[in-house]
């Protein structure tokens, strides 16, 4: 693909927030952007050129994208892979391609791709039936964490087996569709790595973000993480493998375990811009989401050093109505999405607040 | 007003880049904007969350836009007066307001009111009719640039006048209608000074730039512009005079001479965010653009400090086809309009080259 032309059209699949920041910085690039979604009213509808109200498997729709679009990417992995094809059988590029997306949907094949790469994961085992649900959870023993194969975000669709016996309930519990029983992994930090290729296959990769979960929700960022530079080197050796083996265009988000001995473990890889990456926008030159669309439209990566301290905080349901509060601070930078309904648990925005580098301040 | 909340909707009043850029600043405070545009296909109504293609004076979309905006603000001081005294009339705080506007419409208005707060401009008279032409000539001498006192930019709508005796017919060429004549300043460089002033009358003011012109349209910026300390305190000076004294509301660009001596003239204000201020984009933590967000929403004032050092070039007309090999480059940060065609002198984007602060290479 010859890089994209300032002026043409790149289609969205998905109108939420991460939709809407690649919309932003599409837009800063000088592209248009049409986004398909089935929600009327979106967030990255609402900044976008064009907007589809549609089913992600909506022909007419897709056809419409293929024929406005000069390459379509996406902002979550559930997108369904029959969209993916129908766009490319329509001949639009899709960006990240149709294995990386395949990969990412089923908890097995991602680990099993990883593990076949050389990239370290837990030990786990997959089952389909309350037999196999049975010998998995005797192979991977107990405590092990149980998710859905497929979909399942922010803790969902996932549950603790305590004891090996209560497998079967468990996995009836989580609907008797087929799971992945994972071992625990003893780790000492939880961190993520953002790493971009490009279509010539150069690969750029941002410092490491260490990541604080709540409640199965991300709810803090530190980056980049203080971490030796051996870990470091690690988490860039296994985004460039991971990037390089998928022959993968765009950002990718990997989820990182650090254990005791500083040995990494690939816990999830996001085929798209990651929340763990925000700290981007007021920490590098170029963020994850620019960084995205220079990927997918075949433009050359940019820089990924840090330019500054960012420790990102989500905003969760009404915690975004403490807006005026965070717009008084003057290190916070504030980032909103323009979402109708504050939730619960929904992630409404989020913040970045700045610091010098260390040894700049 | 008290602050506006995100999820409004905020009106611009215009359709080309500086609106495209507030418009992307806004949907990243998770505000809705809405553009008013007589053009159809717009570089900001593609952003927009609503586009209301009419003509500024268009009572019912002036309606509209008043029923759906929490503030209305605008991207060019040429907007008609007509138009904000309507939205005003209807409840719809516009900001700035009629009196900065009025102020800025008007190159007589604008110096007399300079000169009557302290702030030092070049000499200058006003004429409406060849008799007065040859008066004001004659009082400010020769030679002296001759401008219609309302309307044109980028160098449109004035001339020189090399003799004093040229002065009527320059006048006629000019379309006879009212002029000032000003008297040439013998400066060393351009500078601005971009600044910004909150609902509660809190001010910033960003480093000054060093502006190059060519064929009276912007080439390049440099910021911060390497100045004495006592210059930039100056600057700031006069920029806070002026706010202050309009009661002014919003981002204002604030053209300026530099003398030998080191003495300040004000050339010219802008009442809207300015192509000087690019540099803050990337050079800045929270932009220009976001700061006029943050003020006309009645938000508090973001840092105007600098965090790194830019050298800011305009892509005019067909300099915009080599995005290809600016995107190459590490140190540059592109911004592109989106417009369709790249007309010879056109404003079609930027970029920002980036480099560390002096004393933090």
């Amino acid at each position: 693909m010859t890089p994209l032309q300032p002026g043409s059209t790149i289609g969205i699949l998905g109108g939420g927030q991460l939709g809407r920041m690649l919309a932003l910085a599409a837009a800063r690039l000088g592209f248009d952007v049409a986004i398909l979604t089935p929600e009327e009213d979106s967030p990255a509808g609402r900044v976008a050129a064009r907007t589809l109200v549609a089913d992600y498997t909506d022909e007419a729709a897709l056809a419409e994208l293929a024929k406005i679009c000069g390459v379509v990417t996406y902002e979550f992995e559930n997108v369904p892979a029959a969209a993916v094809r129908k766009l490319t059988a329509l001949g639009c590029p899709v960006a990240p391609g149709e294995r990386a997306l395949a990969v990412a949907q089923d908890r097995v094949q991602e680990k099993s791709f990883l593990n076949s790469v050389g990239v370290p994961t837990v030990a786990f085992a997959s089952a389909e039936d309350p037999e196999g649900v049975r010998a998995a959870a005797a192979k991977v023993g107990a405590p092990a964490l149980m998710k859905t194969r497929r979909e399942g975000y922010d803790g969902k669709g996932q549950r603790w087996v305590e004891h090996v016996a209560d497998a079967p309930r468990i996995f009836e519990e989580l609907g008797g569709r087929p799971v992945i029983l994972e071992a625990p992994a003893a780790f000492v930090r939880e961190l993520s790595v953002i790493a971009a290729r490009g279509r010539n296959g150069e690969t750029a990769v941002y410092p490491l973000a260490e990541n604080h979960h709540e409640s199965g929700i991300l709810r803090r960022s530190l980056a980049p993480a203080r971490a030796p530079a051996a870990v470091g080197a690690q988490a860039e050796r296994i985004a460039v493998q991971i990037l390089t083996k998928l022959d993968y265009v765009g950002v990718v988000g990997v989820e990182l375990f650090e254990l005791e001995d500083g040995r990494l473990l690939v816990n999830e890889i996001a085929p798209r811009v990651h929340n763990t990456g925000h700290w981007t926008q007021d920490g590098c030159e170029v963020d994850q989401f620019e960084q995205h669309i220079r990927a997918v439209a075949g433009w050359p990566l940019g820089p990924t050093h840090p330019i500054a301290e960012v420790d990102m905080l989500n905003l969760l349901g009404p915690e975004a109505h403490g807006w005026a509060r965070l717009a008084a601070e003057p290190e916070t930078r504030i980032h909103l999405y323009g979402k109708r309904e504050a939730k619960p648990g929904r992630k409404m925005g989020h913040v970045n607040r700045v610091r010098p580098l260390p040894g700049r301040r």
